[in-house]
């Protein structure tokens, strides 16, 4: 996030415009909790985790009685444009602000699912999938010594982008997403070939939406009679020195999302696709994603 | 481990022995799984987590009929020293080969959680200690942004020194470990109050055999209504390339351990205490060790 | 690399072809130097720096004669085709191979400068990158902390493509590259105008090819009187742990390569682009990549 | 330095002190750049490489007129007295001000050379370590595929320490430092002597203070023939998060030298000898130290 806030408010300070950071996502809009931003605001963060703004759940503002607090707040302010950096729901709101409230609203997608329609990546996807799969390396370190079973859970509610990701990169013998079936007695029973055939260790990265990692361990344990280790990485993912990847990204897209702004679009966020940035509707891009690459998914089982 | 069987094997070479591996530890002992291993073996490993040798539990070895195993695999094999790279268990096994079967060994301290007496540190827990940080670091980038409260398990059965190393380092508000006793009416009231400051994130260390963290979160969750996530990072913390202190130190413990083995030396385990390289009987390594620095324990709750 | 091998290598058996890996790229081609590869042979290996094959200059595979030298090899051995992972040097001579030799040939980029044709992207690229910024990030630590002017040399010879990157990436106030004239004068003006206005850190990334570091360094310090600090990175950017995405693109690619073969194509390289992978003739992979994108390049001034 | 800074602070203010923060060091003190330090103004930097204090060079300070500016600038602000984080030049600053001026000074040990008396482990010096072995194993997994000759200079003017600990820890094949002789024409033999034998990559790490790195290789090339590349890792070794052990040593020194305030105590540091923290009159801190462990230099050769 913080490369995107960065890049946002030097291009608008750099194109003359007045700007000022919005804490705490939609709560700190209601809220009124703007802080100016100047050149100097956002030095040195464009390697820092997290975002400087703080985040927060809002569901208030899915009221409309939330949003009108949002929209006195600006005109109070006399803000004019607003640029929010987030994922679908914070695209859902935005375009409520646009439609009904005449707000202008220019979004950047930043989600670590990657799951927003229109764009080929969004930032913090990167580097989620990095800081995951360097798990995943530590945790083979160990499997290929101890010859074990080893489940790692990884985010992805409604979705097993991550999964997938690093589960090629991470040469996983099984990965377990939201998208697909999957039957647990076929992987008891893959499981116990490649014992038979002398392969000992066993990586299985599940999708935290997929299934509970506790429970498929008991399952597998029951069948196999196999030691099995569970990680949850959990927020670990969440933080972490964003990937040259996303910064650029970050860096590419707040200024297209400036310039957007003072061509008067709204109710759009600025994407990527094929290479170039793109302008697509909020309405479009918050709608489900077909993103899981069945050829892809494949190769796990092919590779390992 | 790669660094000590690295430094032991060419130490060894270089001093005219003929060296073989034992792979699966006192398994393949048993079992006469034995590599010879050459200057060119150990090539390319001091920067490799896990081991080469692969590691084994095995509890056969604690019997009689195990141990006549090893011995009988040992005299075939015209071995006539042993170097084991371990902990508390291996020890014990070691202990009982030199006490009762005449054989001669020499221990190098290996255990991630620095539980050995003797001997300041333990190869592979400074490892252990910086993987778990840098979890810990990613979790606060978004503990700051996202003003959760955060369970991060480690590990740690019976030792908390993981546990307070890290929560020391990594800034963490609670502490849990299995050495000292704890009050989840207290740690509630702490969050509460710090909520009434102004003070929204929250960073809980637990050492795995403390307490359960799910069940924590629960509690937790009920008393003070607050958002909580777990991560468990279980064996991520076995992996990783080793740090500079373990290699350095494994590289030093390695040569001495062979020393000893010229100069006749058995039922030891090589330790460094106070600077030192010094000889401890494995009778007196394998003791419950009195670690727990109660001021810097202290310290946890006067930083933060 | 290796995560290419692995995936070429095992996708390859899994269509029932036999595979061999030659080492130490052409030379190895040219005296025949071939291993067997199995399913085994590339385990652990996708986490990998560098090649388990290895590589090696070669400029008489350049000559006819050392053409020939490797066509016998691969008659003698049974080769129907070849796999090769290499930049623009390598995709050169495997075009000579394909056109005058009637050898197939099918390409995969590996090369850190991303400066092939028809690909988005080459593999190692991303890896590269992430390894500079990592250093870029530890610079600006101090830079901000000691007030002080640093040059950060990055690969690139001929390709400004890492230093840009990582530019941006790292939010350096210049980047010097080999595509673009610069002026050592206002750089010195906009140092000096820099102090005036309270800015005492300034990083200066540098394309090995654009200038001398060391040169830079002497007049930037003549002409402003501060002192200045040259950090050249060399080889370190090319290894480490590959990223997720260079390791994902791999995995890609290599099965994609396999297919190529099979369906008998030859003289191309596989090259994704807009998301999808294409095949793209080597003779057009080779030639000069026009890559440079002039509005992230003044990003670099307006963002800093 | 900024654990060190934050326990500082936290627990001084703990134990009722009023705390200020003096910028970019002695330069800061002369001129009464001081900012008052809160709880919550060391939030969150436990993790972070740099200082939030900054830090300069202040050759003024050591004249008799600089240092009565800065003690006018204590008394004005009523400070009663002061922690210097430093090393060597630092401490003979503060024992001047303490011997001759009669200001209470307590020293925390903060140099990456490890290079006081009195005290086992320096704080960042084992972060810098790390820092550079990382360095170090990203070009062996290219020096073990490309076959060359790598120096590496690390830092190092008059300390082999960095050098040393990095050459064990990363094995490399020779190490050059300040402290003992090195015959530039005994390394080219071995270096030839192994290409025999089969040995094709070779790593020299070099102390700056040490040799000439660009001078070294030329000379290594003439002689070998062979191709050498350089990397000249500079002030990256000063960046970087912090390791557990530095952290933790930070943490503990800190409330030390809080208490030694309190006891009236000055012109010591406070170091850590044998795992006990110890109080060091300055004017033994500063003196040279024979820390060079020759028996851990001669592995070196012995294990490569």
């Amino acid at each position: 996030m913080n490369p995107a806030i960065r890049s946002v408010a030097r291009y608008a300070i750099h194109k003359g415009l007045e700007v000022y950071g919005i804490l705490r996502g939609y709560t700190g809009l209601m809220e009124g909790d703007f802080i100016k931003l100047n050149h100097r605001s956002v030095s040195n963060i464009v390697g820092r985790g997290g975002t400087i703004l703080k985040t927060a759940r809002c569901p208030e503002f899915f009221k409309v009685s939330g949003q009108k607090k949002a929209v006195e707040q600006l005109k109070k302010h006399l803000i004019d444009a607003l640029v929010v950096i987030g994922g679908d729901g914070s695209f859902r709101g935005a375009h409520k602000l646009s439609l009904h409230w005449n707000i202008q609203v220019v979004g950047i997608p930043g989600t670590i699912d990657n799951d927003l329609n229109g764009t080929d990546y969004t930032i913090g996807s990167d580097t989620a999938v990095n800081v995951a799969l360097d798990a995943i390396d530590k945790i083979r370190d160990t499997a290929t010594s101890l010859e074990r079973i080893f489940i790692v859970e990884v985010m992805g509610r409604l979705s097993g982008y991550i999964a997938l990701q690093v589960g090629i990169a991470g040469g996983a013998e099984e990965v377990i997403i939201p998208e697909e079936r999957f039957n647990v007695g076929n992987i008891c029973e893959r499981i116990k070939e490649g014992r038979r055939k002398g392969k000992y260790s066993w990586i299985i990265i599940v999708a935290e939406g997929a299934v509970n990692s506790y429970d498929l361990a008991k399952v597998i344990k029951k069948r196999t009679g196999f030691d099995i280790r569970v990680s949850v990485l959990g927020y670990v993912q969440r933080g972490g020195s964003p990937t040259a990847f996303d910064r650029v990204l970050a860096t590419s897209l707040g200024p297209a999302a400036v310039d957007a702004v003072l061509h008067g679009k709204s109710d759009i966020m600025m994407g990527i696709s094929n290479g170039d940035i793109r302008e697509i509707p909020f309405a479009i891009a918050v709608r489900k994603k077909a993103w899981l690459d069945k050829n892809l998914f494949g190769l796990i089982r092919i590779l390992t």
